[in-house]
């Protein structure tokens, strides 16, 4: 195809009708051109999903590539609290299918503007299959959560379930058809993103961070870049129903190196003042989405786990391998 | 490597010393901090580049791979008349190659600085090679360019030389060693993009674009945007004197497919009313940048090409095969 059909691509499938006020020009010229709100701060994220890679190959539909590409996004405006506004794609495809296309590009958009972002601009390439997408976001001045903003006697809270999506990806690798949870596979390819949370929760917490590479993983970064140490309490893990009944269906305990190790969650991981605390509680009862103290930020470093039965261990920051080679 | 590690190659490779003041926070939380500044209008901008496809597979090199990544994307942000600010990069890596990922950041980083550009995010995720930048850059409201605006009577002007980067690629790809030309090949792998010739020029001009697909493809976008056509001069193309010597050498007659249709130049097309020409060709000896008039927008619809001896012809806006399949 040529340059002015990969024009027609962008201009064809993913020209929005809606149009955001601060949008002067979307999809079609070298650029867009934007007008950010006076007085705001911007935040900007991006973040590619590789076929093989973030999603299994030939088993995730275009509709589930796209919203998980956009959810992921979103999840990090969410962690620092922002409004989302924005977004920028650039898409690399095998081939021009029409189908898939139209199926991913619905989809994307449908996700964007149920969060009131528009689309504006993009970049489609001939190449294997990845999606790269850029959000861009706005917070009142010195209200980002940061993930280097714990301190020591905060409480770590977590939002939703954790492990569920993990858990989805083992049974749809394993074909473990007969017990895939419709629901563990929904939270793999439907992640929640926690805008609304995120945009509350800003108001009385300074520190947060989305779980994408499980919790290990990313409270890791959270104590390396506050400089601090942390203590979560295992039987405190938030675990969803469909969790429990997996193992209780195979007459198994539950594997909770899921919730603790497992990626892909797009929950919120907050650290908050004690004095904050019933802010924070409030923040979940307004949006509805379940919110769980797991423990606390220490000043000693290190990450330590306590057992149901009071043993502690010391563990390591570890979790979703991107890296495969 | 684990997500620890991945966070840590944006880190250790993608850091800069030097921040813009606009940049609260840079490389490393879930999303960058930024300050847009007071009153001005955003333009964004986003490319991917593909192994095998934007440019040959092995015989490109990581620091040459960089700077046409960042390049493309400043022209973009050129053709825009914008001042470029910030930038972002999705990195896909086949696997993790320390002496290529050193050699691809110093060069990235070294070219954005060069246009005063700051890295301020990115995300490492592992596949086939490709790499997505997006920039984002200011401008006074209601002075970008656009592609939208050319109107009948003005003149077209074009930067620099055309076909260069088009005949490098065509030698690199028919391994013509003998006849490789340095000037061409570098060209093609190190465009220039022509930031400050745009910033000036949007005080006269109002419609640009960047040529990419090749100046006929191109400057069909701007009258099919435009709703207007336009009549290029062959004899008035500017071709440069590498090229000129490649036919000379041969013995045989420039081909002008190349300037008309070949990709890759990212030299600016630019249309200007009549009043407002002596002021271009201003902007032209300030940024020291050649700058040639090929012809002029028309009323009538279509693209008309008029031979050294006087023949019009009527041709369709063609230019690079992005997809091939």
């Amino acid at each position: 195809m040529s340059g002015a059909a990969e024009f027609d691509i962008i201009k064809k499938y993913f020209s929005q009708s809606r149009q955001r006020d601060d949008v002067y020009l979307g999809v079609g010229d070298d650029c867009a051109l934007l007008q950010p709100p006076a007085g705001k701060q911007q935040v900007v994220t991006i973040d590619t999903l590789v076929s093989g890679v973030h999603f299994p190959e030939g088993l995730t539909s275009a509709a589930d590539i796209a919203y998980k590409t956009a959810a992921v996004n979103l999840s990090d405006i969410a962690a620092m609290g922002a409004k989302p506004a924005w977004a920028m794609l650039a898409l690399t495809l095998p081939q021009v299918d029409a189908d898939w296309l139209q199926e991913f590009s619905t989809s994307l958009l449908k996700v964007l503007m149920d969060y009131g972002v528009q689309l504006v601009g993009g970049d489609t390439t001939q190449g294997p299959l990845a999606i790269s997408l850029q959000l861009t976001g706005f917070v009142e001045p010195g209200q980002a959560m940061q993930r280097n903003q714990a301190l020591p006697g905060d409480r770590i809270y977590v939002s939703g379930s954790l492990g569920d999506a993990a858990l989805g990806l083992s049974m749809l690798k394993n074909h473990d058809a007969k017990n895939i949870s419709s629901m563990c596979l929904q939270r793999l390819n439907r992640p929640m993103p926690r805008v609304e949370l995120g945009l509350l929760a800003a108001e009385c917490c300074r520190c947060a961070i989305d779980i994408s590479d499980g919790l290990l993983a990313d409270l890791g970064h959270i104590i390396q870049a506050s400089q601090c140490g942390a203590t979560i309490y295992t039987d405190r893990l938030p675990v969803s129903d469909a969790f429990m009944q997996y193992y209780t269906d195979k007459g198994q305990q539950p594997d909770y190196s899921y919730p603790l190790q497992g990626g892909d969650d797009y929950e919120l991981c907050l650290t908050v003042n004690a004095a904050q605390e019933d802010r924070l509680i409030k923040c979940a009862e307004i949006t509805g989405v379940r919110l769980s103290c797991i423990g606390s930020i220490d000043q000693q470093n290190g990450l330590r786990l306590v057992s149901s039965d009071g043993t502690v261990q010391t563990v390591e920051a570890k979790g979703f391998q991107h890296f495969q080679g």
